[in-house]
């Protein structure tokens, strides 16, 4: 089956990427990176609103404040935006221009949660918690869709094991099995699941050449800078070069990206 | 620091046990498991009236059906109720009658929730995800401290590790190291942890050796017929066995039971 | 750097796969399978002489009765063989005819076994233990090389963890990282990695996407009858169709595979 | 079943504490250890004379330069000796004064030693490995017993899970499991398994009252000091003070410590 975000199908023959920041901080930096991302080939936006940290006085997301710029830039650049909600009272806020909400790891096993985005229309994104069984993940999905939503999306983003060199491990296992047994489009995070940039785009390839539908990666003008997860965010130029190789793969395959 | 739980401090010199059914399945096994569990040494009984499940179509409690009859063999034993929420929208369903509020290892990433009930006044039990930190569960407890509920109660209930045999690791490094370094009182569930009722008796002498400040315990009066997890219950005559060997590894250290 | 086994050079731009059965059942077994991983374009043999099995009592392999017939295949085929040891006294039995040594996965830490074979010539095939960190894998490489033996090759097989429904965690993460971080080849044994044969050739055109510089995969002409891990291996036909595609891969990164 | 090391038979119905230092580093660091944990009630010694370290360059043990002086001080204490050999050939030399072998856990899945093992007449004290399913590690004892030597204890020292705040993870879990599903006696090693010294001595509690039988400890006179694992190293006095502790929780269990 495929899943619609805007205007791009998500599980069809063609591979989509999903790019832009952890953190939405500034217009300027939504504006650069979106622009930049597109350019590249990427045909769905991603960027944090409100941000799940393990601190409560860590950088939390700049909420309301973003909104108006938000929708303005995303009418500049012509393409849909993918954004996380922690709680059902959040999606109201931004229905008006979230394209569809993510759910987080953090929140995969909310249950209360699923049932409530199983009401909606938009799409959700369902990323894997970093330890749930692959048939939990899969569940998960059930939670949401029992409740009429089957615009659902499962993301791989990385399970925690013993190793502790990489932030978290790579489950392109889950991938793999995930396509065999399940309905759903099947994509993957390499960021969040090896994080540390240098390594993100050989990843992104892996995943590609594995069977995925796609990927979601982070992507910020200046890393260093970056308010959340600067560690693991390509710059626009390794994201351009990721791309480029990325196609090859593909082609390999004879797919091609989605276009807006 | 010491939290109340309706008349029972937990982290003073005494140490607690909370006990009755995973779910709370009719007036009969609610009252009969709570009768019991009193008579042998507990002095909060627990009981699921909303139960998470992996899958959607598993019982989910019995949930407002079941709240006269709660209040009522409540009124009866005399005992202090802790039960979980998975949603700020059930606290005010049961807080008129339910003391404690447990958020399951599910839930303790769900940062949205424990933000609610930061604002609430009844004590939390915060249950460690299977996969968190030490360190991000002692940041969550702050999460729901900085809304200015002090009244978090941590526990321990199992990690996810490549291990099969047992349903989940006890980590009792982890009670050990938050007792330590942090101010809240740690309690001990050995029936997750372990998921083996066989198993269930010297984990809860383990907990009280390694300086727990209590348990809570999974009791059923006839766990092949559970709706939920059967498998890790201690029958009505296992715990009471466990409460007299339990006393005895308390007198080594000195302590006692709270009581009601 | 680069490793030499027989004629085939590992490490350099060409990209090497090994193959074979998992144990070496009969000299029938042995040829039929090697004569149709060569023709796919395998350049290396792999085989199982002695194994190490979980139970003392399961299949541990033909050992000495198997030498004269493995020897009397590969000078049929023409190509070299890598084969287990784990103990020093079996390299002098085989090492008239196994031209490579692997370390297996329960042996990375028997760091006596790698003191020992730090004095031979041949390459050792050094497999990354299920629950190493990857420095810890690095190091145990210096127990080898420090006796004067440089012909290591790293392997990555997959870790343990949470996961149920696949044998093992295949980690691309590692291999990224042990890519950039050491001098060594880097491959991959994505049979072992995730133990179901219908996930085995999607992980191999991943593991060459991620930039590996080889695959070891198990190949079996009828693995329902395997006496060794028969659910993951390939059939000779899923090999056929498996380097078919791997060549389409690794020309996306003008990559070859290396010849006999 | 129980097994005897020297005069002490472990299994039985009182509790082994075996105590020494991680590293038998000189003459005097090991007399005045043994001597002090001797006083306090330990019944068994412990000491490195090889040490198996991630790193070829870390300090490997005296080796054969400490002989004379281990024979010399175990004389004069009356205590029988437990150290690690990694290699068959290594029992040889060190026989005559070492009174059982023990199996390191990255040694538990090499059964080319355990074989070797087998057939000696010693006993051996065999370490899960960090990583080892409770079933392989019942299994890894089968390969020893197979060869005649029935003589095995199983010794639990922690898992590598995701957490990193403590070294490993205790996992007493195993310890009820094993204790219940095999013959062996099973003793427990809460330093290896936290790794930090100030949260040892409650594990001590906790193993005891799992029901272990016995524990063993590392105890060096000047942690600081120490050439390997001083982290989690009690000092004398710590020693002393736990012992005290520990015998009133096997007290609760009407069990005593063995004597020599």
């Amino acid at each position: 089956m495929t899943v619609q975000i805007g205007k791009i199908k998500i599980g069809g023959p063609e591979f989509t990427v999903i790019a832009g920041p952890c953190s939405i901080e500034s217009e300027n930096q939504f504006r650069t990176t979106s622009q930049s991302v597109k350019n590249a080939g990427a045909s769905l936006l991603r960027g944090g609103i409100w941000k799940m940290r393990t601190s409560p006085t860590a950088f939390q997301g700049l909420g309301e404040s973003s909104f108006e710029f938000i929708k303005k830039v995303k009418a500049e650049i012509g393409l849909s935006l993918v954004s996380e909600v922690t709680d059902i009272r959040q999606v109201e806020e931004i229905s008006s221009f979230v394209d569809a909400f993510q759910v987080g790891a953090r929140n995969m096993h909310n249950y209360s949660l699923l049932k409530d985005l199983g009401k909606q229309e938009k799409p959700i994104l369902l990323k894997r918690n970093f330890s749930a069984y692959i048939d939990e993940w899969l569940k998960a999905a059930e939670y949401i869709t029992q409740g009429g939503n089957k615009n659902v999306i499962l993301c791989e983003r990385g399970i925690r094991t013993f190793e502790k060199a990489t932030r978290n491990t790579l489950d392109l296992n889950a991938v793999v099995y995930a396509k065999k047994h399940s309905q759903f489009p099947v994509i993957v995070d390499p960021s969040h699941a090896v994080g540390i940039a240098d390594l993100v785009s050989p990843l992104c390839y892996a995943a590609a050449a594995a069977g995925a539908d796609g990927i979601i990666v982070e992507v910020h003008p200046n890393p260093a800078e970056a308010k959340s997860d600067g560690d693991q965010a390509l710059t626009l130029e390794n994201f351009d070069t990721m791309m480029v190789q990325l196609k090859k793969v593909l082609h390999a395959f004879d797919r091609t990206l989605t276009t807006a």
